[in-house]
């Protein structure tokens, strides 16, 4: 009996760290670098299964910590898992809520036990620790899954990003021992230590060499705590202290981030995965992306312009539809604009990671060169 | 060389005045009785081109006062007309405003010559007469349109309503004039006359008699000012009057009614077209069509309840989804929610008009008594 290995390693970059690889789950088959549109309560917001399908989407995030505490991780399990509930046919990944817990407003108390806080739904007092984390992805029933990590702000002082990324490592051994990875998904470390090049690497380190009470090690690493205050240097002077410490065999992910320049200077540094809410929120505010850069809908000038989003675009969208059209509705606040922006947004974002695979499998990867690659902010300061 | 005409009625029911037809025009052929889903300005809040076409939308409904004032008439001409700038495969049918102008808010004049009143876009102060609305659905490249009328509340004095009545005959005649049946889209005259029987019979046989200067006729007759705060029997009974002096060569579309029980009553009655908020305005809500009637789904006993919307539907959201997930996106706010929803609920529409034609064709119209036609208001009192 053959077994296919969880990440394969297809194809490599000449000019660059850039990897072609496929993640295989039980739900598919995900060619990487991989771009996952976000649906974080169970949905990605404005597109059904079916049009998330003709996005061209291989692969959906959602968040543990969302549906644990709506509409409840039993509740979902009885629904026959997350991607049925959903009805997409293509592999989840849950991240853990790391990032969320990090942002709750409400008070929140991380011990080393777990952390502590009140819902944000409905302000009752809830627990979470690495092995609950563990226990709800797995009825979730998702492909792939995050510990639960403890991150810290790019602002926060040194001591408290040392505390948190130790704590990280001390929750991963505890995730890894709750995990059995003969018969549930696979289970990915979360890499932090803000922007500091020693931490990271140390970090990447720990989390690599860890192994569990039944010998088992990550199927993957996340390099998470990014996109929450730092400069694009500093982040990817993380990606290139982090990234070669991490195994050749195993998917690296970072979380959250972002614009596409961002992504593709993450693929040259040996990024497989990605995800990000830009696509769908930018959407929703009438800002689309184009080989070119971003265009905000809302203004006058394309009052009258006939042309699509993207012409070189083959979506949906446009397919049909001029800036026009779509002016027209975003100014009327028409929800068709809404879905028909994040149709684009997101074909826009899959198109690229298709561009990226096929340039890196023809070695031409150092010539995708369109503008929108370095027009990071052509819109806001967002990030 | 063979020349189709506009309307042919293909088959009639045997316990009612029910009748199978069809409507022929550039952009397509149309079943009757049909349901315009409705596509106020230019867009089926919340479906795509495509997911309308998957909800089995034949023809769409649009209204060209609003988009004369947004985007612009003469801008949705140099777009190529408003189905190719809503990327629509399908007829459309544009209403003039009449009714628009009757619920708008800020002051209005109606004279003679035609109405002033304050765009509710802008402010601005904006004239339209029966020539200009025929002039404004020519350039818009609808399929079919419908005069300007003037009309009166249910609870108008009984002068007011004749003097709308008499006022829309007048511009009636004034659109017939300005209108070229040889080259342009048919034109359907607007009955009025309130709740009163002999005056809307005094309106039918009035529109249905008028010939303009160059011989032409009505294509068809709208059935208006209904919906407009009457009870079931006072419409019933105003449809009863009316649609008997109707030519049998014509469609007849009661216009802006109503809920699935309105609309069977209506198809017994003769009426051949209908459109309605109801389907699209309820799905935002929460609430849902079915054969057992409407269900509001963010009821907590739809937490748990892993079953479709509706077991007998086809759509696309009943293929996929559960009430349990609907719940949980329509309690999150998630837009998700309101496009499934959307989906359902038109489909249903239309899942009701294929039935309701093959009951006529069959003679099995009678036997037509799902629970969904008898409980009208199961949500709230709206209509």
């Amino acid at each position: 009996m053959t077994s296919f290995p969880f990440f394969q390693h297809i194809s490599s970059d000449r000019s660059s760290l850039a990897r072609e690889g496929v993640i295989r789950t039980r739900h598919g088959v995900v060619p990487t670098p991989a771009f996952m549109p976000v649906g974080t309560r169970g949905t990605v917001k404005g597109l059904t299964p079916d049009t998330l399908s003709a996005c061209g989407a291989e692969i959906v995030l959602v968040n543990a910590f969302h549906l644990w505490l709506r509409p409840g991780t039993e509740r979902v399990r009885e629904a026959g898992g997350i991607g049925r509930m959903m009805g997409v046919d293509c592999p989840v990944l849950s991240d853990s809520g790391g990032y969320q817990i990090h942002s709750l407003e409400t008070r929140r108390t991380v011990t080393e036990e777990g952390v502590s806080f009140l819902s944000p739904y409905d302000g009752a007092k809830v627990f979470l620790s690495p092995e609950i984390s563990v226990a709800h992805s797995e009825a979730l029933g998702v492909d792939i899954r995050m510990v639960l990590d403890d991150l810290a702000g790019a602002a926060a002082p040194p001591a408290r990003i040392r505390e948190a990324m130790e704590r990280t490592h001390r929750w991963a051994l505890r995730a890894l021992n709750a995990w059995d990875p003969g018969t549930t998904a696979p289970l990915f470390g979360i890499i932090q230590g803000g922007v500091d090049r020693a931490l990271r690497e140390e970090s990447a380190r720990g989390l690599v060499s860890l192994v569990g009470s039944r010998g088992q090690s990550f199927s993957g690493f996340g390099i998470g705590g990014l996109g929450v205050g730092e400069t694009v240097d500093e982040r990817l002077s993380v990606l290139d202290a982090t990234v070669p410490i991490l195994p050749e065999n195993r998917p690296r992910y970072l979380m959250g981030v972002g614009y596409p320049g961002d992504i593709l200077e993450a693929v040259r540094r040996g990024v497989d995965l990605f995800d990000c809410v830009l696509p769908t929120r930018n959407a929703r505010n009438g800002s689309y992306f184009t080989r070119e850069g971003a265009i905000a809908i809302r203004n006058a000038r394309f009052r009258e312009d006939d042309r699509p989003i993207d012409s070189s675009c083959g979506c949906a969208t446009c397919r049909r539809h001029s800036r026009a059209y779509l002016h027209h509705l975003v100014k009327n606040d028409e929800m068709t604009g809404a879905i028909l922006g994040t149709i684009h947004n997101v074909s826009f974002y899959l198109e690229i990671m298709r561009e990226i695979r096929a340039r890196i499998r023809s070695g031409t990867l150092s010539g995708l060169d369109w503008p929108c690659f370095t027009t990071r902010h052509a819109i806001g300061g967002d990030s």
